[in-house]
């Protein structure tokens, strides 16, 4: 740990979900300091206006990006929408760890460009920025400036399917990812998608075609496959607030059996402690990892000979966004990694 | 039509679901009398003291099955429970039609025995029994006096498979299903895993390795495809009462493509009422089809080669069960089968 | 009933969730033709872009309101917003009756002046319109050419109260009345406080200062009581799609005695088809009338000497919005009042 | 605080959402150790299969009561039935520090028979509990061996009523608690009446002329009026896990405004870290509060003259039952109250 007995953080984009969430998570951790909030168009109201539950707390008033001095911050949590985030953070002092939320620095310089149809604006922080999901990416995270903490759904897909393709018991080319995720996914914005009565009793595929975080899950598989991998993703809305739920269904090679795979998630995950390998023949809920950093993994054999089938659950806001991104600050920082994540489930 | 101006109706086991939406959808049917409500538990009471809903609107109050008088009856639904039901409908007098919504005569009699670990009690039903998908089994459904209803989530597999099993365009053995209910699903039994503290907020799988509409839905499609299927089948709760969407991943075959899918897809269900195709590129959410008797079937190219994806739209208690019934029902009694069908979804 | 057949509808505002209701509830209505749709931001796109739950209904498309044609239209409900609606109503030709849902026209001059802040500018049709609960202005609305619908809070609240004003047992300055609502009440509009996420696993009060439905509810029980009447009003805001409960807490006059009001409501609504009294100890649940045109009322003893509670349950976009309006529109033609509305509850 | 480091505790009935939700809670105290959990029901289970999201975290297996070693537990929380509570506790040894979730110590002796139809089984200990609402009680529940821990719905309706009887600023005779809860209130019993299926997309009253909260609301309102009070009090059930609402109906007497109330609140609770007195024209929403100890009451005008409305939020399993529960555990140890208690609130 620093020389620092304190860490303060700045929240970029606080008046979304993930930085309530953010907050809500600092609140138990001994050695951070929230110094500035920022929500350009919220400037200058208390926290309380856009946040109620978080009234009366002491935490700062909301300002714009332009106001926060920078010399007094030492770790910036980066929430704002894809796309103008890269040029904030490019602009940001040299002297700040930063952890990103958005997709500007998941992709690599080729495929941001095949995806987004145009050159990256930052390139060389594009190049340095470390990948955050810290089980897997620990080290380039501890070293890391700069890390662009995961998508939602790739949260919940690569933690069971990296170590089985390092492994090489699974086909690389026959992974199909059927995901089930809460409305806050969609994030705080007014969309008439994200209505109440627009989502509430009723399920849904969208996206099909084309989601933003496909070239992100191929791009971790591949580097775990040695080989280009392309997944069939389908993601669905479902009315819950929290939690993501990804059924996979894979083909296993070789003669691999489910002892196998099961073998090499419980040594991948050996000793992680938000990573839970669940005992054969246990699938998790959602509902077991609401409000945690936890990522449930369950394995089962499926009735189609040489396949299985994988259930991964997270919280969508936590693991699946602000609790990963405080554990890549820990990591980052030299704390724990679990300080303030050791929550259990606000179940029901 | 028969000489009948209205067929005199028993519903067994109305206590439950399918039995509320029977007499939901049935109250604009012109051609059908409730006669009788049978369950055992609530006999004697009104119907309004087991569904408040139904008060106050001239239905028979609850008997025993002992109680009803045949000789009054023309048609049965059957809702009773799996099991008790084969000798129930054994012992009813041969002039009634009978429309049963419980698993016992889904099966044949090799199938049943190997699933359930006895033999089937009524085998010579059994036998007789047609297969209530109505699209698929028409002419054998307009002759029988028996017609055994599908389980809800075959209801929702069977129609976008069926046709492109039989025209040769998938592939037998790499069909999966991921399908996605309502609670009511589950029945109106009080169990701890229906209780909405344990199922709101959150999503989870169940009865991967072993479900009892598992060896319907392969039955059906072996038929189909001319030869032995089995299905990768993994049903997840949900917290929604009504609505089961399943999105189905397959592989096609020889040089398939997905123009050639819809175009088969189009042609099995051109006139169909209830059956819809959507357009390419246009996938259905269980809200559309809330409270009718559609179902939905949409197709979208996957990601992967050769490989493609359904996503089919019903309402469980519908087109799943007590809607499925009724046309069954109609057709039964050579009436058009969108009597009493007819309504549009209940949205929001 | 008039010499026509059928009767040519058109529905300004037709993307919002009452124009879809409308729809919904007219699909059984034997002597109504759906001749044109408007919504003006979505003008030239089918129904089934706004509403994919009525594609391949052989519903019109959708136009803006100037390309309607009136000579072909012999009814119009108007769904466009508050105080657009006075403007629009005032320009439509004479040979036209009129549902209206906003809330333009349900308040007399001096009212509306009073709360809106701005003179009306269609005075002349205020003083006409007919106030749209049918069963308190039956013989008004047959006569009329315009319809001022009621709001959904009124229309859980009025039921209840004008007779035991009208009968003098209840003391008309202690009218507590407490409503919880659905979201689809707040209308289709993108706001962030109608979101999934914003209005699920929770309950709060709103508008306890000053809502819009304070002085329609004032202006009619003052009618009835003869006497000036000013209600406490709060209304909540709940995570259900549809469903509107009042629980309104009065004090009895005079010696009046629970008996008293039970029998003066069952008389008010003794023939009605859609008010239903419960019998004593009975309370409504908005479920049992979701999706109908029913307004349960029940009636409880109070703890507090001398007082009661009425909880009325009504389902807000039928009773309380657009089957209310099919309700006076059918009066207004001369049809009978129930046609298109004996849908029995959708439950679960 | 006492020398022990760690107070070993006990909780009777762990199997239940009490229950859980201590285990949740205690996760962050840190002079709790957990050292023994009943269910009788489920004894020699590990914890994960009654609470699977409360697997892997290290906590005992579940057992009987009769199993328990009494001498190595300092404090017991009890969360059994109603009726077998006062038998249990009263065969514990003297040693214990008891906080009892049931309602059997909450009435005195005399309200106790008028209620259950039967004498207490352990008078002696009625006398001596203290009564578990610790902003009112805090000196009694610090010298007490055994807390009668508040219901739920008294935890929301006695916080902002109190102060204002003392101050004698409002009618004792004119008490009117509309309260709205979540379905969790309910405990676990696999009801029909909780199931999702029956709760969902609805709402309704229920209790109204007999709940056991009512005594416990009169007695503790008396207790501030310095007479007797009868209130009035309607439960309804709610689609939300958690989350307990209280709108309440005062008259204010002799001249008193609400400016007066409003300053009476905020000295009463001054320095309160759980009951929050929100600034004037600000209501609470019971989102604010999930998961958390807090209550926030929230104040304002009322359209009828000399009558105010109040409005309190809790999270019924917190404030209104586990947190309250552990936050008099605290004051009985002579820990700072908030220990444990810090949580902000899970929104979304």
């Amino acid at each position: 740990m620093s020389a620092h007995d304190r860490f303060r953080i700045a929240i970029l984009g606080a008046s979304g979900y993930t930085g309530a969430e953010l907050l809500r998570l600092l609140r138990y951790h001994p050695h951070a300091e929230i110094r500035a909030l920022t929500a350009d168009r919220h400037a200058r109201k208390p926290l309380g206006a856009v946040f109620p539950h978080l009234a009366g707390e002491g935490l700062p008033d909301l300002v714009t990006i332009g106001e926060v001095d920078w010399a007094e911050v030492d770790v910036v949590f980066c929430g704002l929408p894809h796309g103008t985030t890269q040029e904030v953070i490019a602009g940001l002092p040299e002297h700040l760890k930063i952890v990103d939320l958005s997709a500007d620095f998941r992709l690599d310089s080729a495929t941001y460009a095949d995806w987004y149809g145009r050159e990256h604006r930052a390139p060389h922080l594009q190049r340095e920025a470390a990948y955050g999901l810290t089980e897997i990416e620990r080290e380039a995270i501890r070293r890391a400036r700069l890390v662009a903490n995961p998508g939602c759904y790739p949260s919940s897909a690569l933690p069971p399917l990296i170590p089985l393709l390092r492994a090489q018991l699974i086909d690389p080319d026959e992974i199909i990812i059927d995901a089930k995720s809460g409305v806050s996914g969609a994030g705080r914005a007014a969309k008439e998608s994200s209505l109440f009565a627009e989502v509430s009793e009723g399920i849904h595929a969208y996206g099909v075609a084309h989601h933003f975080h496909m070239p992100e899950t191929d791009q971790a598989l591949s580097a775990a496959a040695g080989r280009k991998v392309v997944v069939s993703f389908t993601p669905h809305l479902m009315p819950m607030n929290r939690g993501l739920l990804s059924t996979i269904y894979i083909r296993l090679t070789g003669g691999a059996t489910l002892g196998d795979l099961q073998a090499v998630l419980e040594r991948a995950y050996h000793g992680e402690p938000f990573v839970r390998v669940l005992p054969d023949g246990s699938l998790p809920a959602t509902r077991h990892v609401r409000g945690t950093n936890l990522c449930l993994i369950g394995l089962s054999r499926d009735r189609i000979a040489n396949r299985a089938i994988l259930v991964c659950a997270i919280d969508n806001l936590v693991k699946g966004a602000s609790g990963q991104a405080i554990q890549n600050m820990n990591a980052m920082l030299g704390l724990p990694e679990t300080t303030a994540l050791e929550h259990r489930a606000l179940f029901p």
